[in-house]
């Protein structure tokens, strides 16, 4: 559980919401320069990508997209072109990382190396069954807290790792209007496993995960209607947090949230979150309905694999969410037209 | 809900395990002052008290406990003495801090009120039905997070607030002694509620707490055998840890775990650790029974008030518990002793 991953085993996947990553990868270069990289350009966006030499890299297009998943009703525009990449990669785990966000700084200034606290959090142990007061007890300087029980200290593989975010933090567009000139600059200095059975809003912006176990669970299921590029415009990215989630208690696997931390660039403005909002109330509204769906799914103990769980969490969305609103049948398709997509290009890998 | 905690709604209860108080009040002196203070003494140390002057504050004894309590098996000796101040107490609010922790200090050098972040930690809500990754949305600076219910956002009154240690972490035994030369210098600026349904080891060190609620729940009920004054001998506060967590979560109340850090001092030693093991290993043994116990308590919806809810879970304690080891049987009889004491003392107050 604890053995050090190989960089040959992780691929760092980029969607390209904007043509120039000049910037943007000239900041990450020391730390993902090791790696592969997989970038996949918007599907909606015209203009050719502007991206800088020196990286081992593989750009997708639209037309990569329609060669390899042939006719799909899965949308790739937008945020969601990063679930190409996860589709296409071979490799056991994937970084994923915002096109506007930077390294950040930590309390001490210096700079985050967010790709190998992702492997960390991805190589120690999570701890679902109990709360560490302490939190990651595998963290520096770090253990579990007095009454902790011995047998449960071992835990379990952590799958998922939730990173966070300095100067703009991942509000929904009412926030954003109410807070447009608050910048967050609380570094909280902390990993901890979200515990069993409870649900968290996962966000796509800072992500890494066991690619091979749970990648038939990070899909592009939800997608909102006029959906944007903007963040607080889209649910896709909670709602397949949610469905892995749900994956990783049914199979006793773990997910952690806290560092690493990234820096969010001032890009966005209260203004077009109020244009967002005029646009598209709806993806507040759906949490009310999603949430406590998703908390009280159970899955039938015979299923041991992601892409079961997905199929069989697709048919409880058809049944239950999809009376409420017909988005909610649109994302049980995907969700089955996903799985049936990972199978037939053998993503799994060897 | 959020209504300011009044200076004269508090009692800090200090247990007294050390003779002279003069360093730890002095340091102290700035945050306690504008506060009561209920400063019981372990009834099993001789030395007379010294406490500085200058304070508002009531001194308990044995003599006092015996008065009161008149005949009972729970012990006071050790940590459990400040559960007499508990007791005593006629105020809505306790603050609780062990004699050998002073002030801390934050990430910028400024000295820690403990006091007042217990406060705030009670007076704004918890919410404990879904995790904010953004950790406490009431600090400064923060808020929830994009994909979090709006119908969740208010959630419910914050009833147990439990603080950390810079320095010397709360360890047990083993761990302090494969850890003896390690400090905690990991300060970690958050806020966190417990999520519902989640147990975790409350450590009685440094705590606030609702005690017109939940004080019914803050008793002294395991003590082990040839249990000591050091805290990695104790299993007091975890095993009533357990009996507040899972009254919050059966009444819909919540506990916060992170801010306000203390300073432990270094009084302890990895020698001692060895010798508490040699002649105390139950205590973690115990732990491997107790937690999948409380994990599984769920009580009958009649129950509104912490007292009857301590009375439901002492039965059950008796039933379940009470075959492996006799200690069990004695922390079920201490609990029923408890809210009967609580009850007939009028500890509820108006």
């Amino acid at each position: 559980m604890s053995e050090k991953i190989k960089e040959s085993e992780v691929d760092i996947v980029i969607a390209a919401l904007s043509p120039n990553l000049t910037a943007f990868l000239e900041e990450w270069r020391s730390f993902f320069s090791p790696f592969h990289l997989i970038i996949v350009k918007d599907p909606n966006m015209e203009e050719d990508l502007q991206i800088p030499a020196g990286f081992d890299l593989q750009v997708y297009t639209k037309s990569d997209m329609e060669g390899v998943t042939g006719a799909t009703s899965i949308n790739f525009s937008g945020h969601s072109c990063r679930y190409f990449g996860y589709l296409v990669s071979r490799k056991k785990f994937i970084i994923s990382i915002d096109d506007d966000c930077l390294p950040a700084k930590d309390n001490s200034g210096a700079i985050i190396n967010a790709v190998a606290q992702h492997l960390t959090n991805l190589e120690t142990p999570a701890t679902p069954f109990f709360f560490n007061t302490l939190y990651d007890p595998y963290q520096k300087g770090a253990d579990f807290v007095r009454g902790y029980p011995f047998s449960m200290r071992s835990g379990v593989e952590c799958m998922l790792s939730c990173g966070l975010w300095l100067n703009y933090s991942d509000y929904d567009a009412p926030t954003q209007i109410v807070k447009q000139n608050e910048r967050n600059a609380r570094y909280v200095d902390a990993v901890m496993t979200i515990p069993m059975r409870v649900m968290m809003p996962v966000s796509g912006i800072n992500i890494g995960f066991n690619r091979e176990v749970l990648g038939p669970a990070l899909l592009p299921g939800l997608r909102l209607p006029g959906e944007g590029k903007r963040r607080w415009e889209t649910m896709e990215d909670i709602w397949s947090g949610f469905c892995a989630k749900v994956v990783c208690d049914h199979l006793g696997l773990g997910v952690k949230s806290g560092l690493p931390y990234v820096w969010r660039s001032d890009i966005e403005d209260g203004g077009s979150a109020l244009e967002s909002l005029k646009r598209e109330p709806e993806g507040v509204k759906l949490m009310e309905e999603v949430v406590p769906f998703f908390q009280s799914v159970r899955l039938p103990r015979t299923l041991v694999k992601a892409e079961d769980c997905v199929i069989e969490i697709a048919g409880m969305v058809r049944e239950n969410l999809g009376p409420i609103n017909p988005v909610f049948i649109q994302a049980a398709n995907a969700m089955e037209e996903w799985v049936n997509l990972w199978k037939a290009l053998g993503s799994h890998g060897a």
